[in-house]
């Protein structure tokens, strides 16, 4: 690899996390993203390849979530360095493991350090963000953020952007399903009420500060009390078939709890082990069979790093 | 002292702190309420006294928060004990200090030392919330189980009732200014929407998972910016005269944040130092009186032990 050429690891991540709708994500091991950056004799920021998308994705910079967020990033130094990004996708697109927010991450992280490394890692986090803006209509930062920083990410406040790193329990695994149907973020939105009755915010916001207690203390009993979402799961499972039967059979097998991740399809569990953690995700994608419905599973401990600049000699084999 | 006859303090609390609407509470040092309890010949549970509650309270036991808590506690234990009760107001009643629920604790706490410590003090709890639900119509537990408790209390769930103990922040100092005005808690409660907007309740959940992770933290910063109602407050502060210039004054001073204790109408801060708290409560109180309205303050770290049983040399003095 030459000086000039960086590649970065962005990892997957499950956002919302039962009660935490919109503010709280945590991040995976695998799968994630790989962005490759390189110098060009352009004054441009040009994506040059992308993989693994299947050619869904656009290669015009300020319609790809990597593009604009490295335009972005380079716009705030006031630098007109050219850039050539190749985008490596090694996740699916569409499942709610935060897809455009790893590309993002893995793009600013790569040209950060490219140029120097001028930024921290979380002043990195409002350049992933307009990424996602563009991709999604709004910066939400529950998948950006734990991409970037790993473990568990609470999302405080939007106005101003107020991120606060949890502690990550030593022992929990998460499992991640993914079941191959689409459903779009968008619709996701729109299928939300826009009002809630204050009886159920009320059980809400006991469970999200229940989990974030559970978090801080390694308490797994909790954790699993406090996993359960009564607002946005209810109206969302509707888009994902056999998505009760498979939250049972996950619970059946000694997850500590089961919702979906993001706005799904893909539907998390988290469990104390990995033995328990390996059962859960056949069980979880045993109904999905059942449904005919195939799926992937991703079994994982929790990423504590989050996103980084691969080595050199790992890179060489891209 | 007889060994027939023991006195109980439990202390007053501050429930809601900001954003906790029914799920968060903490306890003071002072004020607090004091329950004698000695035995009778009766089969019955007998409220003998009451002072300092300028004779507002009955004292039918039925209708009595304390008594009401005992024959409860007694009736599980299938005891026919007869039991006088003292009940010793050492608070400002309806003021938004839980002091129903603190007479209805230090009750429970006095008997249950009388006959011998059956149940440990986490198990007295459902008792208390008897003696709340007869004063409220409803359980709410966010002021009984601090002051059974002591520190800060999560209630993650109601349906089953599940009672978190949060961390106390070392440094943390309470302001509570009660003014002399009153509010009933049913008032307080029906003036509350019944509904609320999505974008609003994310506002909210951010800022309890932000305050109960500056409290497991002690990052006295974090709670300073998550002490804030976006919901409750905007709406119950219309009943208390002056209330938005009390908060500006307390913030001004110092104060990590401000918000209405319980149903109000007492306002409570929070601050790092017993000097601030103090410079808190003067400025606190002088907003209130040019309102015209008297009131006094009480400043207290925060009480991590809750309600016990009066040694008895210091009972001899009641």
């Amino acid at each position: 690899m030459k000086d000039d050429c960086i590649a970065a690891f962005a990892p997957a991540t499950v956002a919302n996390v039962g009660a935490g709708f919109d503010i709280l994500g945590f991040a995976l091991h695998q799968p994630g993203d790989e962005v490759v950056a390189r110098f060009n004799d352009s004054h441009r920021v040009v994506l040059t390849r992308i993989t693994g998308d299947g050619g869904k994705l656009p290669l015009q910079t300020e319609l790809n979530t990597a593009g604009v967020a490295v335009m972005k990033l380079l716009e705030h130094l006031n630098l007109r360095k050219g850039i050539d990004l190749e985008v490596h996708k090694k996740m699916p697109l569409g499942s709610g493991l935060g897809s455009s927010a790893a590309s993002a991450v893995a793009a600013v992280v790569a040209v950060n350090a490219l140029i120097g490394s001028p930024l921290k890692k979380i002043e990195l986090l409002p350049f992933a963000l307009e990424g996602e803006r563009m991709a999604c209509g709004a910066a939400h930062a529950d998948n950006a953020a734990p991409s970037l920083l790993g473990g568990f990410i609470l999302i405080r406040s939007y106005t101003p952007l107020d991120i606060v790193q949890l502690e990550t329990p030593e022992r929990l695994h998460a499992v991640v399903v993914h079941p191959h149907i689409e459903v779009k973020t968008k619709d996701a939105r729109e299928i939300l009420k826009k009002s809630l009755l204050l009886k159920d915010a009320i059980v809400q916001w006991g469970n999200i500060a229940g989990l974030v207690a559970g978090l801080m203390k390694s308490d797994y009993d909790l954790i699993s009390r406090s996993l359960n979402d009564v607002i946005v799961e209810p109206v969302r499972s509707i888009l994902i078939p056999g998505f009760n039967a498979v939250k049972a059979a996950a619970l059946c097998e000694g997850a500590l709890g089961c919702s979906i991740s993001g706005s799904g399809p893909s539907v998390f569990a988290l469990t104390t082990e990995a033995s328990i953690a390996q059962r859960v995700a056949d069980a979880m994608q045993k109904v999905f069979a059942e449904q005919g419905v195939a799926s992937n599973a991703f079994i994982s401990k929790i990423n504590s790093e989050g996103a980084y600049v691969v080595p050199s000699s790992t890179y060489a084999a891209l």
